[in-house]
C-alpha cells in the first residue's frame, strides 16, 4: 500500500526476488499528474539512501538529477556568510527532488514485468485477521468499492497510514504522534536572469535565527526551494504574519539578503499551505505474519537531520537482506518480520531523536562561533586519531553501516567528553598547546578503560 | 458520547445546571442487562471521587453500597499477613462494583427531565468540523444509520473513545497510547458457607510477588473480587499456563493461602478474559469549542492508583466549577473548555505517572520491611509536623483539594528527603534518637529556605 519513495523502492527489491508485486496508491500516477508543489520540503540523499539504491542498481540514473552539498552555509542578519564543511574529506549530501525521484522509481516499477501498479486506489478499512484491504477505485464515478485479499501485505503508506490505523486497533499495540509548536511554509528563490543559480549551488543554506530559521537547497534548474520552520504562535509566528506588508516587512527586517531573490515571496506564503512537523512512533511493526509497516509508516520523523527518507530506503534494504539471511519461503516470513522490527525499532527511535536534536543545532546553534570552533575541533580530532573520533554527522549522515541507534549513544559520549575538553579551548589554535593534547590523551585513555 | 460513570455523572451536572443532555451508549442498558462480568477491575472511590458526588447530592445513596477499606493486607507466600494502614487516622478508600455504580448513576439520569438516556446506539463516525455524529441505531436488524447534529460534544466514550478517533486525524493533535506487558485477569474468592467474608472485608489484599501480584477488593455479598496483574510472557506468565493443572500447581505453589478460597480458580481462569493495561495520553481535549474529552476518553490510567474513575469524576467537578466561574453563555464555552483542558492536562499527566509508579510498590516493595518501616516514619513526621509532611499516597487519596500535579511534584521531593533521612534508621524506635531528630530538623530548615 503506497507508491510513493519507499513503496516504489521496495516494490523493485521485492520484484527482483521474484515476488509478484500489486502497489496501490490513492494519489494519481504522479508521472502523468506531476509533482504537488507547495509541500515537500527538498531531499537531502545521503549515503544510506545511495547504499540501498545501489541494491537496485540505481545510482548511476539517480546521480544524474542530485545536487551535491559539500557544507553549510549561513546567512547572518547582516549578510555575513559562514561556511562549514559536512564531511572531513569533503563528502556531500545530495539535493534531490521528491517527485522527480519518485516518478524515476515508478519509472523502473513500470518496466518490471513482476510489478503491477494500481492508482487512485484509496484504502478505506484494513481487516487485520485475514489481510483483506477493502478499497475506493477513485478512477469511478462514484468511486467503485471493492475487496481485495493479500498474501502478504507491506504498508509504506506514510505517516498517515490506512494499515497502521488498523493496528492502532489492535489490543498491546503502542502509538505516539508528537507534533511540533513550529509549521513549515515552502517558499522559492528565483533562477537569475540567465537562469543561473543566484547562491551557491553546492551548498546547503541556512538563515538561523534561534527560535526559527530558513533554509534552501538547489534544484536543477537554476531555483532554489526554500523552507521557513517557524513558529505557529509568538511575536514571530504564522500566527503574526498576517498580511503581504507584514510578511515583507518581517523578511526584510530578519533575512535581508534573501528578499531581493525571492520576487514571490508573498504569493508563494499566502499560496502555499502551512505544514506541521510530527514524530510517530509505533510498536509493533507487524501483524500476523503477514503485514509490515515501513518506512514512514512506521517511523516518521521531522525533517532535520535530511534521514527520513534515507532510513526509509535503508528498511527496504535491511528487509531485502534479512530475506537473504532467513529465506523467502511462506513458512519463513514471520519470522522476516519479526526479526526486522526488532532490529529496526532501536534505529527508529535513535534517528527520530537525532532529527529532533538537529533543529536546536541548525535553527541556532550553527550560529554560535562556539559551536564552529566545536565543529573544527572535531575535525581535527578525527584527523589525527581517526579509529577513535568520527563526528556524529558523519556516523549518521556518511556511515551507512554504523546503526543510527549505535551513532545516537556514540554522539552522546562525545557530547560528555566535549563538556571535558572544550573549556579548555578558545581558539582553535589551543587544540596544538599541550594541555589540550594532554586532555586529549588522558580522554583517549579513558575510553580505552572502559572498553577493556 | 458514553453513559458510563463519567458520562452519567456529568449529565446529572449538566442537567442540573438546566442544560438539555442526551446521552448515547454504544452498550445496552446496564440496568436491565445487568453488569458484564469477567473484565471489571473494582473500582475503589475516594476522596476526589466523593466530593463530585456530593456536588449532585450522591454521597448517602453511594455510601450504602460501598465498602470501606482501611489498610492493605499482604499475603506472604507462608501465609504471614502484613498489615498497612492507607491513612494516618483511619481513612478508607471505598471498594464499590463498576456495574452498581453505575446503574445508580442512570437511574438518577432517567428521574431527571432534561436528561434522555439512548442505548444501543454507536457512534460510527464523527464530523469535527459540524460537530454531526453519524450513529447506528443497534436495536434495529440491519442497524439503522443516521446522522445527530450536535450544539456541543462531549466525548465520555472511555479509553477507546470514538470522538478521540476522530480527533486523532487532526493536525497538531498529540496522542499516545503505551501498553504495558502485563495483562490482568479477573479471579474470585467465594463468599464463606454463611455468606460471611473469608478475608477480612474492611481491607485491600495483595499478594505481591515481586514481578506479579493479585489483588482482592471485598464485595458485599461476602465474596471477593481478584485481579491477577500477569506478565504476558516469561517463566510465570499468562504463555506459560496453559492448562488447568498449570494454573492450579503454580497458584498453590505462589499463593497458597488464597487457593482454597477460590473453588473456580481454573474454570475462572480460562473463562474470563484477559485484559490489557494501557496508558493513554493527548492533548488538546477540545475542537473547535464545541467538542471535549474528558474522563478516560482524555487521559486513560492503568489501575494502580486506584484513581481513574476518581480523576474521571473530579473532571466532572471542574468542569462545572468552570462553569460557575466562566458562565454558561455560548460565547463562554469556548474559553471553558480552553481552560478546562489546560488546567487539567498537568493533573491528568501526574496521575498518569502515579499509576505506574505504584505499579512496582503494589507488586514488589510491599513485601519490603524497609518499605513497610517508611512508612511508619511518614506517619510519625505527619504526626509531629503536620504542616510539612503528608505522605504521598495521602495527598492523592484524602486531599481533593491538592492537585495530582501537585502531589507528585511534592512526592518527589519526600522521596529525596527520604533518601537522606532513612539510612539513619533501621528500626521505628530509631525515629526518636537525636541524629534522626537532627536530620529532620535540618531537613525543615532546609525546605523553609527554598521556600523563603
Amino acid at each position: 500500500m503506497g507508491a510513493g519513495l519507499v513503496g516504489s523502492l521496495l516494490a523493485l527489491y521485492l520484484a527482483r526476488r521474484g515476488y509478484s508485486v500489486d502497489v496501490y496508491e490513492r494519489r494519481p500516477d504522479i508521472r502523468r499528474a506531476g509533482a504537488v508543489g507547495g509541500r515537500s520540503i527538498n531531499l537531502a540523499l545521503s549515503d544510506r539512501g545511495w547504499k540501498a539504491l545501489a541494491g537496485v542498481g540505481l545510482t548511476d540514473e539517480v546521480r544524474r538529477v542530485a545536487l551535491p552539498m559539500t557544507h553549510r552555509v549561513m546567512h547572518a542578519v547582516d549578510g555575513t556568510l559562514t561556511e562549514q564543511p559536512y564531511g572531513l574529506n569533503g563528502e556531500a549530501i545530495y539535493s534531490v527532488s521528491r517527485g522527480g525521484l519518485n516518478q524515476t522509481l515508478l519509472e523502473l516499477c513500470a518496466r518490471e514485468p513482476r510489478i503491477r501498479l494500481h492508482f487512485e486506489q484509496q484504502a478505506t478499512h484494513v481487516d487485520l485477521a485475514t489481510g483483506t484491504v477493502a478499497l475506493h477505485d477513485l478512477t469511478q464515478h462514484p468511486p467503485r468499492a471493492y475487496e481485495l485479499p493479500t498474501a502478504r501485505l507491506i504498508g509504506t503508506d506514510g505517516a498517515y497510514s490506512a494499515i497502521r490505523s488498523a493496528m492502532l486497533k489492535t489490543e498491546r499495540f503502542d502509538y505516539s504522534q508528537d507534533y511540533e509548536d513550529y509549521g513549515y511554509k515552502e517558499l522559492t528563490i528565483a533562477p537569475g536572469p540567465d537562469g543561473a543559480w543566484q547562491l551557491a549551488p553546492d551548498a546547503l543554506h541556512i538563515w538561523p535565527r534561534g527560535q526559527y530559521m530558513m533554509i534552501a537547497l538547489p534544484n536543477l534548474d537554476g531555483s532554489f526551494t526554500c523552507t521557513l520552520f517557524f513558529p505557529y504562535e509568538g511575536p514571530d509566528s504564522f500566527a503574526a504574519l498576517t498580511t503581504p506588508a507584514a510578511v515583507q516587512a518581517f523578511f526584510e527586517r530578519v533575512m535581508p539578503d534573501a528578499v531581493p531573490l525571492m520576487p514571490e515571496l508573498t504569493e508563494d506564503f499566502f499560496r502555499n499551505p502551512t505544514g506541521s512537523l510530527v514524530t510517530m512512533r509505533c510498536f509493533p511493526w507487524s501483524h500476523g505474519g503477514h503485514t509490515l509497516l515501513i518506512g514512514d509508516a512506521a517511523h516518521a520523523v521531522v525533517p532535520f537531520y535530511g534521514q527520513g527518507m534515507n532510513a526509509g530506503f535503508e528498511d527496504c534494504r535491511i528487509l531485502n537482506e534479512l530475506l537473504d539471511a532467513l529465506g523467502d519461503a511462506d513458512a519463513a516470513w514471520p519470522q522476516v518480520l519479526h526479526t526486522f522490527e526488532r532490529r529496526r525499532k532501536p534505529d527508529a527511535d535513535a534517528i527520530a531523536q537525532l532529527a529532533l536534536d538537529n533543529f536546536v543545532e541548525m535553527r541556532d546553534k550553527v550560529a554560535d562561533p562556539r559551536f564552529l570552533l566545536r565543529k573544527k575541533v572535531e575535525a581535527r580530532l578525527a584527523k589525527d586519531h581517526p579509529g577513535w573520533w568520527l563526528p556524529l554527522y558523519s556516523q549518521v549522515t556518511f556511515s551507512p553501516d554504523t546503526p543510527y541507534h549505535e551513532a545516537l549513544a556514540n554522539g552522546r559520549r562525545q557530547d560528555q567528553l566535549m563538556s571535558r575538553v572544550l573549556p579548555l579551548i578558545q581558539t582553535e589554535a589551543d587544540y596544538d598547546t599541550p594541555a589540550v593534547q594532554e586532555a586529549i590523551q588522558a580522554e583517549i585513555r579513558l575510553t580505552a578503560e572502559s572498553l577493556s
